[in-house]
C-alpha cells in the first residue's frame, strides 16, 4: 500500500492516527481533518469461450510483459463489473462479448486486489490485439500456456474452469490467493488457494 | 466521486488530464507526475441464517440511522472479503460466524460501491449489538421489516434470498442496482436490478 503523506482535498500534511469511532490507523489531514481511506481494488475480466477454446492475450505492457492473461483490468468509477469486463475485453482483445455468468471472485489480500471473472461468449468470431496486447489467441484447454501465464489469479481461474468442465458442472468460485512467504510477484505458482467456496 | 485537488504523495496541485496510454481523465500531479486513480469500493457482509431466520442490525450511525441492515462494511487492505464479512458481523452484531457460500455481488455504479454478500451461520447462538448498532435481531422471513431497511442492496439481497428459498435452490447472484433518475438516496425502493445473472 503506497503511503499517503498529504491531503488530496486541501494539500496539507497528513498524520497517521486512529480516527474517532474507528480502530484502524489512517492518514488524517492535520488541517481540514478529512480522512484518506485506502481500500482494495477490483480487477474485472472475461473468460471468453469459443468452440471449446478460451481467449488469451499476450501482454504488451508491464508487469508480466510477454506473458498470457485473460482480458481484465481495473473497474472504473461509474461502471458495473460486467460493463468493466466487457470494456476490457474490447480494449485488450478487440472482441465484442456477451457476459453469460459470474465465474469467480479471487481476493489477493497481499496486494489489495480482488479479481472478478465472468464467463462470456464472442458476439462475432472476430478479435484482434489492442494497444496493450502483442497477440490474442484462442487456446484449446490442453494447449493453454500454463508456463507462460502472467498472474496467479489467471492460473487459478483457468485451473478451476478445467476442473469444472471435467466434473461436468460449472460453479461460481470464491477464494483467497495467498502467496507463499518469500516468493516474488513473478513466481505465480507459489500460492495457496484458501477459503475456497463454491455455489 | 469526491474530486482530488492535491497529490497524496508530494502535496503539489493536481490537474485533470488524460495520462499517456490512458483514455480517461485523472488527477495528475503537476510536480511529481503521479496519477491518482479512484476506483469503486467493496462492501462485504453476511446474510446470517439461524433457525430459518436472518440476522439484521438496526443502525446507530448515519446514513440511515435507525434502519435495518445486514452486517456489512468496507473491505479493508490486507483482508479478504470473507475475512471482512466475518469481521463486520463481529463488530456490528457481536456474532461469531462461519461463512458458508458466496450469495451475491451487487454493483451500484452511481455511488461507486460493490456489495459482496456471503451466506453464513452462527458458530454459537449468541449475538449482541456493537457500537454501531442500536439492536440486533433474528427475523423470520415473513417478519423482515421491508419498510425500514437501510439500503437498496439489502432489499435486493433479501428479496433474492426469499425467492431462492421459495424456488428450493440457492444460487449465486450477480446484478447491477441502478437508481431511477430523480430519486434520493433514502428512497431505497426506486431502482432497477440490471444484468441479473445466476450461477
Amino acid at each position: 500500500m503506497k503511503k499517503v503523506y498529504f491531503c488530496q482535498w486541501c494539500g496539507s500534511a497528513t498524520k497517521q492516527d486512529i480516527p474517532d469511532g474507528d480502530d484502524k490507523s489512517r492518514a488524517i489531514c492535520t488541517s481540514c481533518g478529512k480522512v484518506t481511506y485506502q481500500n482494495p481494488k477490483m480487477v474485472t475480466g472475461c473468460l471468453v469461450e469459443h468452440d471449446d477454446k478460451v481467449l488469451l492475450c499476450k501482454r504488451k505492457i508491464p508487469p508480466s510483459y510477454g506473458l498470457w492473461t485473460l482480458p481484465a483490468g481495473y473497474m472504473e468509477m461509474g461502471e458495473s463489473a460486467v460493463e468493466g469486463a466487457t470494456r476490457e475485453t474490447w480494449e485488450e482483445a478487440g472482441a465484442e462479448v456477451e457476459v453469460m455468468s459470474p465465474f469467480a471472485q479471487l481476493d489477493i489480500p497481499l496486494i489489495g486486489q480482488t479479481y472478478i471473472i465472468f464467463r462470456a461468449r464472442l458476439k462475432t468470431p472476430q478479435f484482434s490485439p489492442g494497444p496493450e496486447s502483442i497477440e490474442c489467441r484462442l487456446f484449446a484447454l490442453d494447449e493453454i500456456p500454463f508456463d507462460s501465464l502472467a498472474f496467479s489469479s489467471m492460473l487459478v481461474t483457468l485451473n478451476l474452469y478445467i476442473e469444472d468442465l471435467k466434473a461436468g458442472k460449472l460453479s461460481f468460485h470464491y477464494g483467497t490467493i495467498n502467496k507463499r512467504p518469500g516468493t516474488g510477484p513473478s513466481d505465480i505458482h507459489s500460492y495457496t488457494l484458501d477459503d475456497h467456496l463454491r455455489c
